[in-house]
């Protein structure tokens, strides 16, 4: 299993678009982004004070202050007027620019007027002290983002600061979403006739691909019928980058996604069947160049399976080489788990006051899902867990 | 300023809206959402097999199988047209209604078929084996999804699964962001005049918004005058459910959002100055019934003030009482923290191989945040924190 989500690694990548900063959050990008000049592009002062020559600071302190005459202010927003000479200096605001002359900033706090053209200095300062330099934040042509990982809030704010105000970042994986069965209807269907279920998995799997930045679109509900599942996934394929068909779960409609995928391929089928429960009938696969993912047919098992393996692949085509951290929590078992040796299981669990307590039920249940605060993985060659162990919990958001 | 983040709970909440539940992905209900009829509404088969009646197959074993007629087939999506009585069995399909008169389904690994209407069956089952109960997802009137936490994949799927299509959240807090400072100019500015920034927080402060689940609007960058930011922080608060001032990073400019809040209060200012680093000239303030938040002037301190105190508070107004988990990893620091008692520090480490490593740098530096994979909280009572402590780094994404 963990071969199988490691393994399968088709190479389709979204082609660039271009999108401004605005709509840039959690985006890719295709390349690093550099700094085009120095950031912030002037000494600044990180305080306010005095600017001064660090030299003419030397030596005082509160038994000895140095006098030294106020030559002028510096106004934000504006370079300033007036330099700084040998025992002179230039009052300053915090983030203003630092005039010519000066190679240091006094904070107020250590100063004291004695009259309008004079001030007390009781503490030295060094060359750079309370300055940042022009190329402090940035040097030109240094790395402010690099490709592959989503954009997070500080680097818009880094990329805004440079004055790039767009940036090219892989397009969102379109993915399409194929219902299969003939006893699943839409879930708007307000009667049901006996037998019939409406379809949870299209709506909560649409909902795993936009947080795994793709575009998610419904292909609608496909009966059990050979041909026009080999129809609608061939019209699938043809508009997107991902195509899930989350297939009926008869025996039967299992195999036949299987079997449209061979007559549609190459190179088709890569696996179908993993060790892992719940989602044992995993299909991957790739059609002319699209890579294809069968989910079981239960709605549970399809929404643990996309999770563990069909986010990434969404991530993966999406250009995303440093995917964002899952919110994971350490918590101890509160009762035994077993497990059967070389198969992965995905445990439900709620989790309260670091006890994760296992949300047992049927693997059709989708109340186990809608129980649970987050999920435990027992590793392949565990054959289960005992209670009090110490187990990751990686919790739903 | 734990106290400052737990005891300032404004009292606005964002009024219902209706969205369809394709929109609804991280949206959070105004009140729990309850099942209207039994899930699924029937009995149904979990496995492939024979639906029997459980007492036929008492006592069966490889040795002795029991046999017993096969009176029809149940077909996916419709009702059974057949009933199982006493030493007869109908085909299920996963997923298929049970027909009357069975209790419990067969798996069909344990069973051969000896002719086209007789089968072999070498394992006993017990009534409800098989079986997923009509109630057994959703008994009518059960919570599906609770008031106030956003929801999660598997809830959109619960939903539709129950035939509702569409859920009553809160609205998206309207949070309108304030610039201010002479300094500071639009993103969009090509060629700087010395002494000007670009406004690097506003798009970063929209993304956080965004993240917590709010609608940002920008408000544009107002001059160091107390006038006109006045008239800015009017308007602001006539169409918003929160306002976000980023402040000018002068002493008079930090002063001037206080007096203006104090005159378009009331209840007005609720704290001025948190002891917290970076971030201390914070206010928080509440004007004619909208939170207002001044922000530190420099990008950095407004950004990491903004995640620990802005971003809770736009899940509040938002009607969010259970927040999504944070991604959080622990990690030993690799270097003697300082820090005052009495003060909480932010530090911004970079992780790798189960070490956090501070990123040291003035606090009017972007860069450190965009070198850095998350933060350590260094607590109020701590004056520092050794190296080869563990730590919780919350993990940016």
């Amino acid at each position: 299993m963990g071969e199988a989500r490691s393994g399968f690694r088709p190479q389709r990548r979204t082609p660039a678009e271009t999108v401004p900063l605005a709509d840039a959050l959690h985006r890719v990008p295709v390349a690093p982004v550099t700094a085009p000049d120095a950031l912030p592009g002037f000494a600044r002062s990180t305080v306010d004070g005095y600017a001064v020559r660090a030299a003419d600071t030397y030596g005082v302190f509160d038994g000895l202050p140095g006098y030294l005459d106020v030559a002028g202010a510096v106004r934000m927003g504006h370079p300033p007027d007036v330099a700084v000479g040998a025992g002179t200096v230039v009052s300053m605001p915090t983030g203003g620019m630092l005039p010519p002359g000066a190679d240091a900033v006094v904070m107020v706090e250590y100063t004291e007027a004695v009259s309008d053209r004079t001030i007390e200095i009781v503490r030295p300062v060094a060359p750079g002290d309370g300055v940042v330099r022009a190329d402090e934040d940035a040097a030109p042509g240094a790395e402010l983002v690099p490709a592959g990982r989503p954009l997070r809030a500080q680097d818009l704010g880094m990329l805004a600061a440079a004055g790039i105000t767009s940036v090219a970042v892989h397009a969102r994986p379109r993915v399409t979403i194929l219902s299969t069965g003939d006893e699943v209807v839409p879930p708007d269907t307000v009667a049901l006739r006996p037998g019939q279920v409406r379809d949870a998995t299209a709506v909560a799997l649409a909902a795993l691909v936009t947080e795994a930045g793709g575009e998610p679109a419904g292909a609608g509900i496909v009966p059990d019928d050979p041909g026009l599942l080999e129809a609608a996934l061939r019209d699938a394929l043809a508009g997107s980058d991902l195509v899930v068909v989350s297939a009926g779960s008869s025996v039967g409609a299992r195999d036949e996604t299987a079997a449209a995928v061979r007559r549609l391929g190459p190179p088709g089928v890569w696996c179908h069947g993993l060790a892992i429960r719940p989602g044992k009938p995993t299909l991957l696969a790739e059609c002319a160049g699209v890579p294809v993912i069968g989910l079981p047919g239960n709605p549970r098992s399809a929404m643990v399976i996309f999770r563990l393996i069909g986010m990434p692949l969404v991530r993966l085509v999406g250009g995303c080489t440093r995917p964002p951290a899952e919110p994971v929590v350490r918590a101890r078992l509160d009762r035994d788990l077993a497990s059967a040796a070389g198969r992965l299981d995905v445990v439900q669990v709620r989790v309260a006051g670091g006890a994760a307590s296992p949300v047992f039920g049927l693997s059709a249940l989708l109340s186990v899902l809608t129980a649970a605060d987050g999920y435990v993985i027992v590793p392949e060659e565990a054959t289960g867990l005992d209670a009090g162990t110490e187990v990751d919990v990686t919790l739903y958001r």
